[in-house]
């Protein structure tokens, strides 16, 4: 096999054998394909794209350039949730503990904030002391005790999907549908789960922001897991404004809290319910999806979910009293109101905007080595559909340091429409795949 | 400036600027952007092309790499002729010197086989002592003596697209249109020429297949010269079967001496004319084209093309006399005859097939580091429209090792097609664009 006539047949719209496609992922990986032939045969897979069985040989390649995650010492349903990234997007946080709360064991492999999006573990670090590279085995031990983890992925772990993924990120070819289901599939199927429950999100915040490459992800995915055998499904769900109201890393902890116990956003508390839900009929603890909405609701209403974030917390080394006392969480020294210029409602909140307005003033990294500031972000003050009149406050932007700031400021401000007539209503759960 | 944004925009279909351009050839070059960035540009390149300005820029910016070739001691109009690259395509070697017998001094700077194709520099080393790597300064004075230059790149001129070339040759873009202007029309336009005739080979046996692609490819080629100021045109030729009998190095040598004595195939003939006399009314000799045509012409009949050919041999330490006495040249120890299978006319000798075939068996190279074997090659004894008998012989294959032999001669027999009827004739020259 040469690699040259591999990236000239991708190059010319053929279709490589599972073979051909595991001979280049192992052989990279190996350093016996150079980086400037991997970025070429990548950009040729950004245009001429992937089909399911090669995606799918692509998936067992990264597998198989790593060590699995044996999971066979944990009792239970082990049911993972995974989000392909939104802004404001806390549902993991929610959904998880309720799960885990009604019985399901949720071994959680999170991701950091990049771009325009969060990441779970930056929220969770945003918990003084909160531990998000426990060892292997105080992983395993926490799903027998407590019922979920939360942790980074380990380097032994799918080695080659950060190979691949550095270089992508280098040379623009991310947006690429093969690419993303491939590199998230492979990461779920090296965790030797029971089920997953994907969270495909849709509109300008997210990486797809027309409906149809949702849907073609959320198949593409759905499709490998069953290949698989792994239970999987997923529900495209709308990313057009910021999820729940808070965006920032302890400003979203604030929320989860509040969210546990039933004090928090609707949209925010709808997704992550059904969310649960999902998680917990995937797994099998009902027979039907109905039981599992009563079952993760009344985890939601006892107030189980919300005691299980908090022996993770304490498990992990963080201060669990946060949840309670917000003053414990990192804290911005500043506010700045952004105000309505004119009556109206609220027909559009950009959320790719408010995303990078947050990360400019240290919500989020630019690149993978920037720093993020746990304590800064935005909290909305109104959602779309809602009245305002001239001077209304929209959101709060809450900064430590004034670099940037204005900028920032502008840029949100550039996120939100007032218009004189009420906007149509949009629906939040948009589609289920699988 | 950041090459991921400019990968990223040209990915996205967008137009770069001539600085963008300028920056990232200019950072390329010297190191600071790595090469799997720079390939994923090309794939990208690949796929949503240049236009005329981005080129413009590419070009410049390949100049500027490197150092110009000095001709401003050259007295007389300084002409070169270059070719996109065929099957038995000789014609360099004839064109020139008609033309430098014509008063035109031709700095002929000219590449090596590669693929299918052959190279002019491959052809005049298969002449005992003959030394393409001359000096500048023997350049420069034999121009000013003979008229007539002919020897391989200097390495201080347009290193950018040596570095590009290689990259491209290894991440299959090397088949992007604007690319191939770039990498031609750099080297071009750093010789300061007056003068340039391009040929622009269409067909099987050339690297564009279809006519469309190779016109767009001569437009790019002459609106660049244009805003250089060189005096440019191009001929659109057809390249579906080998140009004349010859293809093979020596063997295309001795078709050459034939053909300056004017005994030469038709279709060569006619082309090398065509060529020559370009050469002389773009170097401003004569007042008219038909004029221009006059003068090649005679220039082929007093037999001044010849004895040109021949000074230019033994300026540059060939033996002149392998041009009358061929036992001189390398020779090939065996040949096999390929005959037709049944009766008919000869209605297709793909190019591409027979240029294949011959470097197979060692005639060209299918990598940069491959050595040529000068003696070997194809001779065909039958032309497109010609008729042929069952058993008729259609070509002889010479050859010096047995390797690859039959390989080489099924695919030389699958070159051939024998129909019941007449083909419809071909034009040898299709368009003249510029």
């Amino acid at each position: 096999m040469r690699t040259i006539d591999l990236i000239q047949r991708k190059r010319n719209g053929e279709e490589l054998l599972p073979e051909e496609i595991d001979w280049l992922v192992s052989s990279y990986t190996r350093g016996e394909i150079p980086d400037y032939q991997m970025s070429a045969f990548l950009m040729a897979v950004y245009f001429q794209d992937m089909n399911d069985v090669e995606v799918g040989a692509m998936v067992q390649s990264i597998i198989a350039s790593g060590e699995k995650l044996d999971l066979s010492g944990v009792a239970g349903p082990k049911v993972d949730k995974h989000s392909t990234g939104g802004v404001g997007d806390k549902t993991s946080l929610i959904a998880a503990p309720l799960a885990a709360a009604a019985g399901v064991k949720v071994p959680m492999i999170s991701g950091r904030a990049l771009g325009h999006t969060g990441g779970t573990l930056d929220k969770l670090e945003s918990i003084p002391g909160f531990n998000t590279a426990i060892s292997t085995e105080q992983f395993i031990a926490q799903l027998n005790e407590i019922g979920i983890a939360m942790a980074g992925q380990s380097p032994t772990m799918t080695p080659a999907d950060g190979k691949l993924y550095s270089l992508r990120d280098a040379t623009a070819t991310i947006e690429s549908t093969a690419l993303i289901a491939a590199s998230i599939m492979s990461k779920k199927l090296a965790s030797s789960l029971d089920g997953l429950v994907l969270d495909v999100k849709v509109g300008s915040g997210a990486f797809m922001k027309r409906q149809i490459d949702a849907r073609r992800l959320a198949q593409l995915m759905t499709t490998i897991a069953r290949r698989a055998d792994l239970r999987c499904q997923a529900l495209i769900t709308d990313m057009s404004q910021p999820l729940g109201y808070a965006v920032g890393n302890a400003l979203e902890i604030m929320e989860v809290s509040q969210t546990l116990q039933n004090g928090g956003p609707v949209d925010l508390t709808r997704i992550s319910l059904e969310l649960a839900a999902r998680m917990i009929h995937i797994g099998g603890l009902t027979e039907s999806l109905d039981d599992a909405r009563e079952v993760a609701q009344a985890r939601l209403l006892d107030g189980s979910g919300y005691a299980k974030l908090k022996q993770v917390i304490d498990a992990q080394g963080g201060n669990s009293q946060v949840l309670d006392r917000f003053d414990l969480l990192p804290n911005a020294t500043g506010a700045m109101e952004i105000t309505s210029p004119r009556a109206g409602f609220v027909s559009m909140i950009d959320a790719e905007e408010i995303g990078s307005a947050s990360t400019m003033i240290g919500a989020g990294r630019d690149t993978k080595e920037a720093s993020i500031d746990p304590a800064v972000g935005v909290i909305l003050e109104v959602k779309v559909g809602q009245r305002v009149e001239a001077g209304s406050v929209l959101c709060r932007l809450y900064y430590t340091g004034e670099e940037r700031l204005e900028d920032a400021a502008e840029r949100i401000e550039d996120a939100f429409r007032i218009s004189t007539t009420v906007p149509e209503a949009r629906e939040l759960i948009l589609e289920i795949v699988g």
